[in-house]
């Protein structure tokens, strides 16, 4: 299959989405959805709203049914963007190449456009015009399965552990932590929302979340290498910012080839874990190849 | 009635409700979870859930089916304390006598303890455990309400007008709009909340949300008094803080008397939109006399 067109479509179609489901630049208090929307349409690729829609096309959803939750799993993921660049988190001035919330719109706003963006996907899921074709179980199901990956066990808590443990050593457990937490926790609920707003059964979500957890981790083992051997186009931040950050990465605590391998094995029980699926999971085993492959 | 025996009774039941809800302080990240409870235990007097609670009662239902979402708004409440206090909003280093959360936990800590209460509210109302008796739909719409009063529409645009307010004259259509969004939308949604798990019909609604908005101007317009003439135990905070600061008030845009005249007027109108209620709407009109006689 053509991933480079199937992620250009669905990006497309989030964007379009995004953009009909936030408040104009007009709706006042303008400055306040100016600065929303400044980090939402900042260049993201998507990531975590696709991966929603993939898996609900694996069980034979469509995407109409799956763009409102899959459009506020975005908004979770941005608001956590513009709240770790802010100085007394990462003081970061870039991100994509583009001045960071804080630094066009000041501190204060860009803490509030993050606090609304985290409202507004709640916002979105629980809206009546949302996904009227299915039940309002699944909906609150979907609905908590996103809070919790977001809240103080997931991604919060995957953040605070990982600003703890900045500029200290750190075993292999606390790095599985924050990665599960921080990031992992996120792309996971994205492909359980996807299986249940799409119809999946118990079986194909327990194989989503095993595509979900392995998947996610080969991201961030394929992140950190990167960081190392470096390509700057792909990553979108400066090569070796972590090791310069005295971050622990997976090719420090564990070496380069070592982190390697782990990666292709993380990939493999990725695309195995979608083994009962039929080409309709063609667009996951293409993200999974493409997440690894691109650190080999 | 005895209004201050009913407000200890549930401000009780709300403290023990949110110390359930809540992960405890040796939940991992410990940090994290000891700086959510720090805020929130940390002598509010639960306005915001009793209210809820109130119109429950108003229209026959219990409190036990209204307990989660008022605690999930308490925790809105206090997230965005939380995040008022920083420094680079309106950068406070006490509330209530004790020192803000920034001061005592650091300011990301804070930030994402914020964040993490925020996001907690939404995972207690979607959590399949709260409200078994009441329908997903009305769950759904309840959470839909309080994402909404909460967000850029509602409490967050309020705050961000204020901001933009400070140190410039502003007119009264301006301070109104401040204040139904900064602290009005919040205290509204609770009476709808309210109404709508405790199995009200549309009419009860309606007179509930009447009793909301102008339940909740008086508040304020009582507050921006007691600024005035002073009463530091009944406000909590300092005297005179809000003129020292150069925040507009009732008080200064018309005049002591007429801001006075203005509270009490408030003050029949919210009693007014009880009048079909019986004798368990009595809590909600002792509050409406509390809130405006204290600064009479």
């Amino acid at each position: 299959m053509d991933l480079k067109a199937y992620l250009k479509t669905h990006q497309e179609r989030v964007d379009g989405a995004l953009s009909r489901y936030l408040p104009g630049e007009e709706t006042l208090p303008a400055q306040l959805h100016k600065a929303m929307r400044y980090s939402v349409f900042a260049g993201g690729k998507r990531v975590r709203p696709i991966l929603m829609i993939a898996a609900c096309e694996a069980v034979g959803g469509v995407i109409e049914t799956v763009l409102p939750a899959a459009c506020a799993m975005e908004m979770i993921h941005t608001y956590s963007l513009i709240h770790d660049d802010l100085p007394a988190m990462d003081d970061d001035d870039f991100r994509r190449g583009r001045p960071t919330n804080h630094k066009v719109f000041g501190e204060a706003t860009a803490i509030l456009a993050g606090d609304a963006l985290l409202t507004e996907a709640f916002n979105l899921l629980s809206a009546s015009e949302s996904a009227e074709n299915i039940s309002a179980e699944t909906r609150l199901q979907v609905l908590n399965i996103m809070a919790r990956c977001a809240g103080s066990m997931g991604m919060v808590g995957g953040q605070v552990v990982d600003m703890e443990a900045e500029g200290h050593d750190i075993d292999l457990p606390t790095l599985q932590y924050i990665h599960t937490h921080k990031t992992g926790a996120l792309i996971l609920a994205c492909l359980q929302c996807g299986a249940l707003l799409g119809g999946g059964n118990k079986d194909q979500f327990d194989a989503l979340s095993r595509y979900g957890e392995t998947a996610g981790l080969a991201f961030q083992v394929a992140d950190d290498i990167l960081d190392v051997i470096g390509d700057q186009e792909v990553l979108g931040k400066d090569v070796g910012s972590d090791q310069a950050r005295g971050k622990a990465t997976y090719p420090a605590l564990m070496g380069l080839e070592e982190a390697q391998r782990r990666a292709q094995e993380l990939k493999d029980l990725a695309i195995e874990a979608l083994g009962s699926f039929d080409h309709r999971a063609e667009p996951l085993r293409a993200i999974a190849r493409y997440i690894v492959d691109r650190s080999s």
